[in-house]
């Protein structure tokens, strides 16, 4: 790179962040933003919503960085004490901002809800910032620009509710961070495996991994249930490094390919939603073990009424008979978490609900219900479609939470593999 | 108090924490046990595994702060260079530490790893400090007692694992610090509201809190369809602090008692499945916009199945009818969104699944689906239970992530007034 190095910190204020009561999530999310959009951050201060930590912080923090990113403290309550301390620390007063008031109105009044003062005083500011219009919330954003020690420091200030402020960092900070800076040019991929560990991709990439040019780095980023390959690249020439990471990527699917289901933000519940749409047909869900979790993830995509007909939550064993049609004998045969029973309920959930396809799964999510043979984490998935079912049976692990959110995108994994394959 | 308040902070050092890789539960954890156990934590700074980074953070925080914790840099690999910056902060040398050596001796041997130069390595520590053994790795933990700008200061380095790091901290560092400074004694309650907004509450409570004692703070922590309000309180005496905060969260309850559903870890899934399993009675759904959302929140409680038997996400306005019994005419007459809906699908559920109770919810959860008169966020929901059914209506906001959460605790809050009020 020809130029200095540019540097970031962070500084998140707020009592509930140093009791344990919130994990600071902020910090990761912003960081990773900030990497993502060619900014390294060298440091992460949380402090208390003091008058005196926030004086200090900043000061430190204009000695070292030259963006200074905040959040916090810009609620409507009276624990809010960062506006009034930056005006300290600027030397400056609160002004009126009437963009920011027609926000607050523009928010509250289709409600039917009444702006009090107390609302009303959010839309004050420092007389030398600019306020950064929050859609999603009644506090506006502060960017400062100041001379300090000799240069040039931007401190940024948002509020600490983390939709509002993804949303600012996102659509207005990270825009004008890099029109103001430049940093070179950062290129990310990344490649989205289920169904498989880390350390099974780990041994079947090693090669190719050691082989990786010196400008692209891989990370390993594991969920539960998905593990994301990234690739970064950073270069001068957006489209040779474009081409170089294109290639880099195609390699890794000659590898890895049938554990890969999309790359970047898809998720598995907007790329089934999308076949379903492309082939005009309509899905249903008969879920027991996922207790409607898989439901959750189908209608979290807006627009999803228009292949999503529902489903059953059969929890119970009756529910599963009477509004699937399960046999009472393959429950008493095999009991509920079985090939014979997650069958007939795909196949219930299909007939019943006049869908294309229908989802299906029985499981043990734990902690509680396992038999000698019989497990926690054990769970059978079954996809019923127009030329019949496909039924497997996983074994995940101890954790109830996570067992049901692997079995939901494992159901998922297999429905598009049904979609976009021959059963 | 009688006596000096005793400042704590922590350092976590490692670069994946400022990548947005991994996200610093450590800190949030560290700081809750040193909360419980009397310690306030008044910072948390993060910083690159760099030998001035980590320098200067001693630096700084040695001149705030009785008590420094770190975490991290303190693996075999190349990138740990913690222990060599202590030595250099501290001007001594490192010194082979006979028990730090068998206990990584201990570890390797039985499960047939041999003990390499690199893992011997982690056997020594700076001269001046006291080793603190790892029982769930091989890093030893080292206490440093130091005279710093004319007081004592304590730091703690321990290894980033979080699990290496907590068997640590809980056995043997919070122990020790009690011990060395017998601190005051911290208690926190949180009362957890439904359906109000921060401002709202801030302007029910406003007289009561302003006319708290000085030794007890109050925090709002907002979340989607939830504000939760944290008391804190300081004092000498146990016995006092928790009759003080317990008179501060009677006057509360009896300003907003009407928007209390709980307290501390309390979630409504949990409080309803308890009233529910009290009683000996089940629930079904019947969720229309918030999609299985619900059913996936009570599924989520281990046990549920005691009493949770199931229920339809009816999704389509065919499921409605089909499954629940809606009415064709109330559909067309109404609309899905709509109380007669609302009714008629609560009422349909607890028929069909032949529960106790019953929920509904009909909602238009956004982006699409709003009309002239049924805005995006409007959402019915209906409870059905042996003495008749309740229904309301709700105006949430344009984000559909939000409304889906928002409703479904709006649900959940009205199963619990109908499970403890007569309807």
């Amino acid at each position: 790179m020809n130029q200095q190095k540019i540097k970031t910190e962070i500084i998140n204020i707020g009592d509930e962040l140093l009791i344990g009561q919130v994990v600071n999530t902020n910090a990761s999310w912003m960081s990773e933003k900030m990497n993502l959009a060619g900014f390294a951050v060298e440091r992460v201060t949380v402090i208390r919503d003091d008058e005196q930590e926030i004086l200090g912080s900043l000061e430190e923090a204009s000695r070292r960085s030259d963006i200074v990113l905040i959040t916090g403290g810009l609620g409507p309550t009276k624990d809010d004490i960062t506006k009034k301390t930056f005006c300290r620390y600027f030397g400056t007063g609160l002004v009126f901002n009437q963009e920011a008031y027609e926000n607050i109105y523009a928010l509250f009044t289709p409600r039917g809800f009444v702006v009090t003062p107390l609302n009303c005083s959010q839309a004050e500011v420092p007389a030398n910032c600019i306020a950064i219009l929050n859609v999603n919330g009644t506090a506006p954003g502060m960017w400062f620009e100041e001379e300090m020690n000799g240069r040039k420091v931007i401190f940024m200030s948002m509020p600490g509710v983390p939709f509002e402020m993804k949303t600012m960092m996102e659509e207005r900070v990270i825009p004008m961070l890099r029109e103001k800076f430049h940093p070179p040019v950062i290129r990310h991929k990344t490649i989205l495996t289920q169904g498989v560990g880390e350390s099974f991709l780990s041994d079947m990439i090693e090669e190719w991994e050691l082989a990786l040019p010196s400008n692209i780095r891989l990370a390993y980023l594991p969920q539960p249930g998905v593990v994301r390959l990234r690739l970064t690249g950073e270069g001068d020439d957006l489209q040779k490094l474009s081409e170089q990471i294109a290639a880099e990527t195609g390699k890794l699917r000659s590898l890895i390919g049938q554990y890969i289901f999309g790359e970047d933000d898809d998720t598995l519940e907007e790329i089934t939603g999308k076949l379903l749409l492309e082939r005009k047909e309509t899905l249903a869900v008969a879920e027991s073990c996922t207790g409607g979790y898989i439901g959750h993830l189908i209608t979290s995509v807006p627009g999803s009424s228009a292949y999503f007909r529902g489903g059953t939550i059969a929890y119970s064993n009756e529910i599963k008979q009477s509004v699937l049609g399960v046999q009472e004998f393959s429950l008493i045969q095999h009991g509920a978490v079985s090939e014979t029973v997650v069958r007939e309920m795909a196949e219930g959930a299909r007939r019943v609900y006049g869908s294309t396809w229908a989802i299906a799964t029985s499981g043990i999510a734990g902690p509680g219900g396992a038999t000698a043979e019989k497990p926690v984490g054990l769970t059978w998935i079954a996809i019923a479609g127009p030329e019949g079912t496909v039924a497997g049976w996983y074994l995940f692990g101890e954790n109830r939470e996570r067992n049901i959110r692997k079995a939901a995108l494992q159901a998922l994994n297999l429905l598009r593999k049904s979609l976009i394959e021959p059963l």
